[in-house]
């Protein structure tokens, strides 16, 4: 089986993230332009196909069947492919995914992936109330044991077996946060030091606000399309190298029978780095979930860039930074970008193309030449997705 | 580029289709069991892929992330692939061709597909508003431009256009009614006459409740492999040959010159056609998307089996019955079945897998070799699978 290469050549995303006054319609222009504008070669004519990804439009803007509504705002007319998928937080990283492998069969040349969440609704408790929707409701979410507590409790897990610290976690926060800084569309850039993350609201122990990525409206698309066309629409084409994903259950008793340790991670990483031919070490920039600082302290070490247990130490010590190992989350995070469900994952591989085109201005990882991303959806949903420069095919 | 091949190996749907009593997992649940009853070589060890489709549980059952409810359910921990996609009434084809895609592309040889719909809430009302986050909410919903309404004014122009009749529309309803005799699990197994039809309640001129597909619940599950290992499975693999999907617009003002042509179902069929290798007069038995009694008429012609305009008539004539050029939706159809909207296409699948199996009993094609299913989404959105036995390929 032989099947074709895929590459991204635009990305673009919303502008400043946070409260969006405008409709979802306008959200998705945004994005459209930013898209089309990162690649003058490129009109709504070339686009075959088209994949939406929102996770509850039908609850924050009562409109399910976002897909043809956001293609027609970008003047968009699919004649091979188009839909809508939704799988929580993780649903960007399902759209790229969706679209790579339409390209890879031949189903489709060139498909626009577009993530869009507006979250906020005229009474916030609506918005939390929403929240809700995406973990087990009946079980889990009517009782309280909602995002903020299933992460809080892999916490506790994590400190209780390999004595991780809370300013541990908070050298996560304050390193995404910082990292925010040179990203002007994110939500929350700040200078922080551990102790004002400490001394920030608590949430759910051992979480202060500053642990907690946020409500945020926000949007992003990307456009991959098949190897032989790349070149008519840039010089720097950015491939898919490879991808991985991996699910276990979704009542978060059920899961893991230990909280603390991700093996879907490994499993979804594991496949990613054997399509791609490469190993933790040969990532030089990575866009990861870090929806809570714990997140991305579990991730560094699942990746194999730190040692089972050791991820608090790796941030703490500066590793996952600028000069480290590898720079995490360089546009800063989930917890500096702010979190809009369906537009994360499809902003992680935004933000990845520019840093392999040496386009990410005063967050430029030097030399960057593989990227990964990492999308989430619950504890037990890992999707993964490596890029590389065309050299590196 | 050379691709795999792509088999249905299992596949099964819920129980009496209407109003289901249990939850949404029960409902999966009774689908599953049907999946995996229908093969017992499979077990949900074997799934390494798994997609849900769902429209609208967000607002029916308070429940956004569907796909590992539903896989935790049947005790399937996808270790490759996982997803909902969400395509209004089309849904369940689009995870059929997502699933064709990653098999044929590699990514995973063994996936599931369980389309699922609960669509009866405590309260009437709040199900008929719920209908309306699937039309575009902001400047049609909003102001009663709902789907009946929109089938309602393509059938007035096919009419005026064509001088098709309300009998012929009618003969489209009774058809499906009676077809549905045949099986035991749809909603409305009804031998009505045309004047029975005509005399129903009137809904949106010209038609009446008989001409109008219903809120249902239900769910369905098929089982796709790859070439390589559909043997391990069944004896008896039926082979997805080709498929085609094309869109144009959301706003119903904006999609079509003309309502009473589909130019996009013509590009989404020829597609299917073309990666299938057949044409019009090879298809022996379809499921297609009679959410009204006009879109059978219109899909008969735009498929290539009725000259165009003339689709009202295929029906009266009984050309799309036992005995005429088509057998067109003999397990009821929607209109016989009800429309469980994310579950439909997937039953679409189911029927077509059994009727080119010999399997289907008293509504059984004799000599079925090569199938079709065609889902819509809206006016301008089509989704089209072509299927057939092994010999076919």
């Amino acid at each position: 089986m032989e099947t074709r290469k895929v590459a991204v050549v635009a990305a673009g995303t919303s502008q400043k993230w946070g409260i969006f006054p405008g409709t979802y319609r306008d959200l998705v222009a945004e994005a459209g332009k930013a898209v089309f504008d990162s690649c003058p070669a490129l009109s709504g004519g070339d686009i075959e196909g088209f994949i939406a990804s929102s996770v509850m439009p039908e609850r924050n803007v009562f409109q399910s069947h976002v897909a043809p509504l956001a293609a027609e705002t970008l003047g968009v007319r699919p004649t091979k492919l188009f839909q809508r998928v939704e799988n929580m937080c993780g649903s960007g990283t399902v759209a790229i995914r969706n679209a790579y492998t339409a390209i890879a069969c031949g189903l489709a040349d060139v498909i626009m992936v577009v993530g869009a969440e507006k979250m906020h609704t005229p009474e916030w408790g609506e918005t939390v109330l929403n929240m809700l929707v995406g973990v087990d409701r009946e079980w889990e979410g009517a009782v309280g044991v909602t995002a903020p507590v299933q992460f809080a409790l892999t916490a506790q897990m994590h400190m209780r077996r390999f004595g991780t610290t809370v300013e541990q976690l908070a050298a996560v926060s304050a390193k995404n946060h910082r990292h925010a800084l040179g990203n002007p569309y994110a939500q929350f850039p700040k200078a922080c030091t551990i102790d004002e993350v400490r001394a920030s609201k608590p949430v759910a122990a051992p979480f202060t606000i500053f642990d907690c990525s946020s409500i945020t409206d926000g949007a992003a698309a990307v456009v991959l399309v098949c190897e032989e066309r790349a070149r008519e629409f840039t010089d720097q084409p950015i491939y898919l190298l490879g991808t991985g994903q991996a699910a276990s259950g979704f009542n978060y008793a059920n899961v893991h029978a230990d909280w603390s340790e991700w093996p879907t991670l490994r499993t979804a990483v594991g496949s990613a780095y054997r399509m791609a031919g490469v190993g933790p070490g040969d990532i030089d920039v990575a866009e990861v979930h870090d929806c809570f600082s714990i997140s991305e302290v579990i991730v560094t070490e699942e990746m194999g860039w730190a040692e089972k247990g050791g991820g608090g130490a790796f941030a703490a010590e500066g590793r996952s930074t600028y000069g480290g190992d590898v720079v995490v989350n360089p546009r800063g995070g989930l917890l500096g970008c702010g979190h809009p469900l369906g537009a994360t994952g499809v902003a992680q591989a935004t933000e990845v193309f520019r840093q392999l085109r040496g386009e990410a201005g005063p967050r430029q990882v030097d030399g960057a030449a593989i990227g990964l991303t990492h999308n989430l959806s619950g504890v037990a949903e890992h999707h993964v997705v490596i890029y590389g420069r065309e050299e590196a095919l």
